[in-house]
């Protein structure tokens, strides 16, 4: 599509350009599922057609399953700095918080009956608290300030003798904020070294340098889909240290933790994407975030929008005492100095002044450009105010006209171009239909 | 292999055969897992490559997936003749086994405690079990008899008005006996109409037409990996008019039920398996049956091999009453006249005098045979007595000796000629090295 101004001034792109429209094709969403790799297919093809053993069977073709799992888990264990036998393989993201806070919670609903979160975890995370409420738990939910930022010394504050858990997300999925998790692990040991750290990692996986020990996080949820790898697939990492039950039950694999047939393919491609995206990984980072500031910096040149959460920014503008308070850690700031480390890399979240978001989510679509309207895990694309949104303070009517563009290795300068000429054209358009 | 006797007597193959036997592969373990069929292969390439959307985005990618799962629903739904939204999507046969257990009795738990199943139940049935009397349930597990079949009068008179839910396996996965499910969900409701009654399909599906309309099932789980389609996807089917709650709590995907990002690949492979599993289906069980008819009668021509379970026999032999019992529905007898419709097609187990199932186990995949010894699907090859075997009164040492042999649509009659034929060597020779 060539980036000429439209004369005409009423059509929004002429015949040329439309075929070329129909065509393109810009995936902007990201956060909600990835493309595979290509690498992970082939692996997955091939556990399917020939090392289709189950683990679990004594001879050769089974031993072979079992054998390529522990790789798998190796791989990932790599990433991570952990141990192979810290990892529990999952469906996916949501059945790793689920364990995570459904398992730590009854391991130990003996010993005290509290909890501790935050305002604004993905659902995987915040319904697992709601079941442990109705089951006699007390949850505490912290709030987040008006970048999406917890305050770790609110979380400090909460913790109680009998405090059980506290889980928090490190990146939140419809804005991007990232938590500062190894300043709230420390404070969390300091004050009770037996309640439980556990992160939802699935938007910080594969963007981050993660380091369990040093954060001291004893429970990190992962998934595969969001990194480019199998859907269906995932991981809960659980310190040896820390103690679990199980949700589901049955023929006792991986050491009785999740029972079930192992999903030998999925896991196996988990296990290269993880490889995958942590080489070469403060390129890719760099790539994304480079790709995050463009776009940040053409949003916040349109009329009427607002980009939500923490921002990127050049590197001699960076505040410092953010600089300062993520430098405790391998969190990006070490290897992306450039960029604001409570910014993840993936994520932009804007809100346009009179456009609802379906509509323009529909209008981009139109052009082949893909987006979220909020976050797109929930419910069948049932609406609903967003837990996040709101707990930022947004307010009417930019709550309703929030769009989250989110980025994939496969995402080029180009997708953000294109992008930001499409919306330069589409928004006066928009809102001319709109009475406001 | 060429199949001439050892002259020497103490080589078991010579040079020659011994090449054969290295490439040689016999996969005789289709009860623990089946081999990717490539067609369900294919689409999940072309799901993970191209329709790799996530079902709650709302644009096309999105929209595509969500259509795509819809078509697979269908496809299931038709082999089942039940309503597509009766279907929930889990990550396998264990999770549906937790989800209708769990799930039906935490949703009534406040109308009565009291649960039937049977005592040789697979685990991933049986856990939940145990994990419910925890929880406070009371479990009355029936027996079974010597062929491994539970009476249904014995369920019936078990019942009782706080009854929440019986749960059966339809096939026994160790030794293939057929459990009379539409007896069993007759007796059931004329009992109790308010009681649940579950079917563990895992080994069923796939191998018998089954209506759970007419066979008053509520529940039915279901396996990916049992029918030669992907591991890491099952189903449960949930008849509109039972209420259950979810043991997976999140984005609210599949109605609340079952939430997290679906596993569209899986899905769609799931959905296709389902679709050509029951494709020329009445040929494909006839093959099986005539697999396992071959294999029984040559294993009970051998010295000290005792077959467990039903045996298939040819039409003229097979008892009147069984025929009877099992003609109200429409279980293989219909398709299948000629064989005995309480014996599964793919499964024959067997016990050896004097040899332990490891070493036999361990001689035939030396061989190129692969089988099993008892369940696999079982704590990573820990060695545990097979309730299933003690539940029909095996002993010492039969229960010892057990291997299982199970059947998929790739065997031929030459896996069952040369298994014959290697057993007809291994057995004399493996009995000398045993002290009895």
């Amino acid at each position: 599509m060539t980036r000429k101004e439209n004369p005409a001034g009423t059509l929004l792109i002429t015949t040329i350009e439309k075929e070329t429209v129909m065509t393109r094709e810009i995936y902007l969403d990201n956060a909600a599922t990835t493309k595979v790799q290509p690498d992970v297919v082939e692996i997955m093809v091939k556990a399917m057609e020939e090392d289709y053993g189950n683990p679990s069977s004594l001879h050769r073709k089974g031993a072979e399953a079992e054998r390529l799992i522990r790789h798998a888990a190796e791989q990932i264990a790599h990433t991570l700095r952990i141990k192979e036998k810290e990892i529990i393989f999952t469906s996916g993201g949501t059945e790793s918080n689920n364990l995570a806070i459904i398992g730590a919670a009854m391991a130990r609903r003996r010993e005290g009956k509290h909890l501790i979160t935050t305002v604004f975890e993905h659902a995987s995370a915040a319904n697992p608290f709601s079941f442990l409420e109705k089951e006699g738990f007390e949850v505490t939910r912290v709030p987040v300030s008006k970048e999406g930022i917890v305050d770790p010394e609110e979380i400090a504050a909460a913790i109680r003798p009998d405090t059980l858990l506290v889980s928090v997300m490190m990146v939140n999925n419809e804005i991007g904020s990232v938590q500062p998790i190894a300043e709230i692990g420390k404070l969390i040991k300091e004050k009770n070294p037996k309640t439980l750290f556990h992160v939802d990692a699935i938007q910080g996986y594969g963007k981050f340098v993660i380091r369990p020990h040093k954060e001291n996080i004893d429970m990190l949820s992962v998934s595969g889909h969001k990194i480019h790898g199998p859907k269906g697939s995932g991981f809960l990492y659980v310190s040896e240290n820390a103690r679990i039950v199980p949700i589901i039950f049955g023929g006792g694999q991986q050491n009785d933790m999740r029972s079930g047939t192992e999903n030998v393919p999925g896991i196996l491609g988990l296990g290269k994407a993880c490889e995958l995206i942590y080489t070469d990984h403060a390129e890719k980072m760099s790539w994304l975030y480079e790709l995050k500031l463009r776009l940040t910096e053409g949003l916040e040149q349109l009329e009427g929008v607002h980009v939500n959460g923490p921002k990127v920014t050049r590197k001699e503008s960076a505040p410092a005492e953010i600089v300062e308070k993520y430098g405790s850690h391998d969190l990006p700031d070490t290897e992306h100095p450039e960029y604001r480390p409570d910014a993840a890399p993936q994520i932009v979240s804007a809100s346009f002044d009179g456009v609802r978001s379906e509509v323009l989510l529909h209008a981009l679509e139109d052009q082949g450009i893909m987006v979220s309207a909020g976050s797109a895990c929930s419910s069948n694309g049932q609406r609903h105010k967003s837990a996040t949104l709101t707990a930022i303070g947004l307010e009417e009517p930019l709550l309703s006209g929030t769009i989250r563009f989110s980025f994939g290795i496969y995402n080029t300068e180009e997708d953000v171009e294109e992008t930001l000429a499409v919306l330069r054209e589409l928004l006066p358009r928009l809102r001319r239909f709109v009475r406001r």
